[in-house]
Parts: structure tokens; sequence; C-alpha cells
């Protein structure tokens, strides 16, 4: 009797063992030569992957990173973060978690968000995820704010400008990677800044 | 007997005046084709004045975008403006006359803030020059808090890094001209932002 296999086939899970060998070595590429300096044959070279294959698993560049931006989001669970920080009884603990979850993703992909920023001025596929993207934080962050309006000091609209504000990727540039700020200072901070600019 | 003549001569005025029409032109055509996007070919064309006359007054693309950016910055008077700042005798009066540059900065001059970035990816010698500009910036935010330092509840390092943060031009992008903040609103939020966090 023919028994139904549970999990992934060995052919998917080869499968799939290559495209993740394909996006760690894009990853590494578009980070140091630039997304639009790399080529699917510099790609294909670091992975030790035939280019051919590399076309049929993704269709190009912009799919890649999509999947490179997809495997590291998924580490996040972003949607999850945002109802628990929305639910706390002391808004500045909820705020406190928006900081640690800020933290954590440019701790886990600010490299890929550079990445995507770099490649949102030429390629319009990415263009179009970035307002997506930066639509659903606008929203998340509108969500949150709206959850605790008894207890801002400022407008919602307000609020959600200096959010959008202190969250900023070129902030953490500055603070992190310029200014060599551990992580933890960062995070104290934007908790700070955020309790302070939105709850006085 | 041959008098010696005051101030430019026409030759030189007529020069000027082409210059400056050359810089007006392509400063329109930077901020909306990019400066990789703009030819010298279109410039010529937009200020209707032949290319080779371009060629000879300038030499090339970053030389024209210099000129624009002197010309910009000669109306701000930012040297004497810091002076005055760190020489306030309450800290916070300083504090709010560098907000009040900053947002005359932006105002006079974001466009040509924008065009020094997206050039300086590709252009080694505006590269260059936003190495300096960035470092002369620090000096004097740092020179601004080293004069305020029994005031500061930040070490003077830290509040460099703040300083630079909340200065930076993806903040005034963000809160000015993606949600339509008057300037007024962003220069009282950036001086509370600084007053509050550099002197607590």
């Amino acid at each position: 009797m023919a028994v139904k296999r549970e999990g992934p086939t060995h052919r998917q899970r080869q499968a799939l063992a290559t495209k993740s060998a394909i996006a760690a070595a894009a990853r590494r590429l578009f980070a140091t030569q630039g997304y639009v300096g790399t080529t699917i044959t510099a790609i294909a070279e670091a992975a030790d992957i035939p280019a051919p294959t590399i076309y049929s698993a993704f269709g190009g560049k912009s799919a890649i990173l999509r999947a490179i931006a997809w495997e590291a989001t998924g580490t996040l669970d972003v949607d999850r973060t945002h109802a628990e920080a929305l639910a706390q009884s002391d808004p500045r603990d909820g705020l406190r978690m928006a900081a640690n979850l800020q933290r954590r993703q440019y701790e886990v992909m600010y490299d890929v968000i550079d990445i995507y920023q770099e490649a949102a001025r030429t390629d319009p596929d990415i263009a179009a995820d970035m307002q997506t993207i930066l639509a659903n934080r606008e929203r998340a962050f509108r969500r949150h704010l709206e959850a605790i309006t008894p207890h801002l000091t400022v407008e919602v609209d307000e609020g959600v400008a200096i959010y959008q504000t202190l969250v900023l990727p070129e902030v953490y540039r500055t603070l992190v990677l310029e200014h060599a700020w551990p992580l933890n200072q960062y995070e104290t901070w934007l908790a700070n800044s955020l309790i302070t600019q939105l709850t006085g």
C-alpha cells in the first residue's frame, strides 16, 4: 500500500537547498558589489550553480532579492510582535516592544533593506515592493498609535510621522554603523525617543 | 589718466550671467531627470546656451553641481550662524538657532542635497565633496556641543551622533515632504528634540 509521504520529497529538499545557496551568494554580492553591479553570471560563479538553473529557479534578480527579504523577514514574526505590542496595558511597554522589533529587524536584515533601497531606484518591481512594504509599515504604526490614543501627547497623524522618522534606516545607519553604537544603546534610545515624543 | 575700474567688467558680468543661467537650468534638470540622467546636451538645450560654452565655463557636470551648491549655500551664512548659536548664554536658544539654520538650509536647497546624494553614488568627485561637507558638519556640531558641555545630559560623542541623526535629510523628507508638515512645525520639532535629547 502506498503511504503518502509527510513533508517535502528528496527532490523538493534539493530544490530548496539550491535556492537557498543562490540566495545566500546573491545577498553577499548585492551587499558588496551593489544590486545593479551584480550579474546573474556573478551569482552563478559565487554559488557554483549554473546560470540557467538560477534563471529557472527564480527568473531574475528581483525575484532573488524578494526571496532573500522573505527569508530574513520570516525569522522576525513581525505581525505577532506588533499585535502583542499594542495589547500591552502600559503603552510604554508597547513602544519598548516596537523598538526591540525594529532593532532585531535591522540586526537581521539591515543589509537587505539597504539593497532594497538601492534596487528600488532602478528596478520598478522592487520599487513597487518598497511602496507596499512602507505602506504596510505605516498602517502598523497607525494601528499601534490608535490603540494607545488616550496616552498620546500628539495627534495620531503627527505621531505616525514621528514614528516613521525615528525608525528610519538612515537613523540606524547613523547611530549604529557610523557612530558604532551597540545595538542595545540604539534600542534604548529608540524606545525612549518614541516614549518621550509620543506619550510625553 | 587711466582709472582702475571698480567691480566686474561688462565681459565678466556677461560670463557670470551665463554661468548662472547654466546652473539654474542644470538644477531643474538634475532635480527632475536625476544627475546621472542629465546630459550636458540637455542642459545646453534647456539653458539655450551652446554645449561648448558650458564645457569651457565649467568643465563638466560635477563642476556645475558644485557651483549650484556653492551659490545656494552662500545665502545661508552658515558659519556666522553656528558661531552665534554657540555664543548664546541659554543653550536652548543656541539649539533653537541651529534648528532654524537647518530649516532654512533644507528650505533653500533640499533639492541640491538630494541631487548631491544621488550624484555621490556614481561620481567620485561629488562623493569626495560629500565626505568633506559631512565632516565639516560633524565638526560644527561637535564645537556647538563642546561649547555647552556643562548643560548636556549626554556625552559629547553621543550628543554628536544624536545631533547628526535629528538633522538628517531623510528626517526632513519624511516629515516635510512625505507628511506635509509646515516648515515651522519641522523647525519646532527639531528644536524641541535637540533640547530634550541633549540637555534633558
